[in-house]
């Protein structure tokens, strides 16, 4: 029998995981739940059935793993622990500072409903945060270094947005190539946050705007902008549209760390990731970790986990005997 | 109160777990185990407990887990399931065609003797596997390539010394840059033996043998070079000594897989390690699965293991709060 999933929110991660089913033969999407009038929702594939978010609790017996697809500033603070209540659930909460938080909230659902959840799936949190732990617990002695980019990142580019006289703008975080080198090389750089990342700002100005004034504007942006080496080039919507439409990402884990009688041996530890798309590569995350969801429930480990607490076993649709041949 | 170690075997991997255990401040070393007479061997450090490998059955309550430094192709296969009944092991078995049966075996007297066993741990089965698995199961429309090198095969290194007119030898696996920028660039290559992996050879010959039949033994010699380009190179003694003489590896785990409504969006996950120190590095890796062992056996979770069933947070000395931080 397959896993029925259902997507809740459907937007760019909702869609990845609407294609994403489709390449996981032991699973099915059983449906869609929107905030918005199911009438009005066009699905990539046809035959999806959408339907209200109000109707949410009518579908326990329809759906094994509910992946939330909402933003983290508002939406899954509130919907994850609701629907753990009810449902298996997923998430990708990203807010680092409330990660804890989140987990407590979820846990104490989740262990009510007799459900399991995976929260701060995706890539980062997700696969890099598992990257650090694994490194770190094999070469105690060394340093994390996590690189972004090249890559769009919304929140950069919600902020320009945000400024008087900026019709759209696209963000790219963008490591420094002396710097990854230099970490690569076993050196144990400290680096400062202006020595890791530059930031590429494509804005369209509005009709009559003072572009001087935008630019410095985002320049000058505390926590944002103003440790980082900036630029900022004005585009129009069209060059905007054309030439940085897509969701794109990069990026580096790595740790140096040393071993030996007198730690005169450096390894270097490399994770990276080059992503065409960002929502549908952290989707595939999230259907893997439904799978593991899935079968922690069936095996009655309720509550909250994160990645740290899932055996990578129960990632695999394959069987014990099948999984033996990745050794 | 610390994790008490047991070393058993003393060659390269078992000084390489002595080195380590000081790096991890939860650790510390009960004895070191030897077939040999102890009073002739001669720890890197001071003051370590050598103990006959026949006396290794009275150290029940001295010795929390017990790292088995043997080889894998006669001393692992009796050693382990034997030892697995006495005390909580790690192993790094590494012959992929017997692992199945190694773990019954492993797992039939774990179970009896209650304790925990974590078989075929290390970078290759260890942490290479994982991230064969971990990325199979995101990416589920893929392929995987794993490329060796450049770094020293004991194996191959070996088989040249068999040669006759041969007095000593080491054996480089080099990966070809251009198979793995092919799988970079996301093309899937179709790659054969000979296009990954070039085979380079340093050979001392015995005075008077003859190098050209050497040369020729080597290079047709079936598995282990007829099927690659090979150079084979004659130095002297001396020659290797100095420039060959260190433990050298490197290796890339490489997944090139799409997604997207017509899969038209590429991703690429790669995992790569280039360690100073083979031996050092492997007995890094097997020293976290140590304190995953110890833990999941306090936890009453008996039999044998692979790297697949051990929940990524075992591996760490941090507590769950200080986990969390990883995300």
């Amino acid at each position: 029998m397959s896993i029925r999933i259902g997507i809740f929110g459907y937007g760019n991660l909702g869609k990845g995981i609407e294609c994403g089913i489709r390449q996981n033969p032991d699973m099915e999407l059983a449906a869609v739940f929107t905030r918005r009038d199911p009438s009005t929702v066009k699905t990539i594939f046809e035959g999806v059935n959408v339907v209200s978010a109000d109707d949410v609790e009518n579908y326990a017996d329809k759906i094994d793993v509910m992946i939330m697809c909402g933003g983290s500033a508002t939406d899954l603070p509130v919907q994850t622990p609701a629907m753990a209540k009810l449902y298996n659930v997923i998430d990708s909460f990203d807010t680092h500072a409330r990660i804890a938080e989140h987990f407590a909230n979820v846990d104490k659902t989740a262990k009510e409903g007799g459900k399991t959840a995976i929260i701060s799936v995706g890539w980062d949190p997700g696969l890099f945060s598992l990257n650090r732990l694994y490194a770190d617990a094999i070469l105690p002695e060394g340093q994390n270094y996590t690189f972004w980019g090249k890559g769009i990142s919304q929140g950069h580019s919600d902020a320009i947005r945000r400024i008087d006289g900026v019709a759209d703008a696209r963000q790219y975080t963008v490591p420094v190539p002396e710097a990854v080198e230099a970490v690569r090389s076993g050196s144990n750089p400290e680096l400062t946050t202006r020595m890791k990342h530059t930031r590429e700002c494509y804005v369209v100005a509005k009709d009559g705007a003072d572009k001087a004034r935008i630019e410095q504007e985002i320049k000058s942006m505390p926590n944002y902008f103003a440790d980082y080496d900036t630029t900022v080039t004005f585009v129009t919507q069209q060059e905007l549209d054309e030439n940085h439409g897509g969701l794109p990402h990069q990026g580096i884990v790595l740790r140096s760390g040393c071993t030996g009688a007198n730690k005169e041996h450096t390894h270097i530890i490399e994770y990276s990731l080059k992503l065409d798309s960002n929502p549908e590569f952290t989707s595939s995350v999230l259907l893997a970790y439904a799978r593991a969801a899935y079968k922690l429930n069936k095996a009655g480990d309720t509550g909250c986990k994160t990645v740290f607490d899932v055996a990578p076993a129960m990632l695999s649709p394959k069987s014990s005997a099948d999984i033996v041949q990745y050794l």
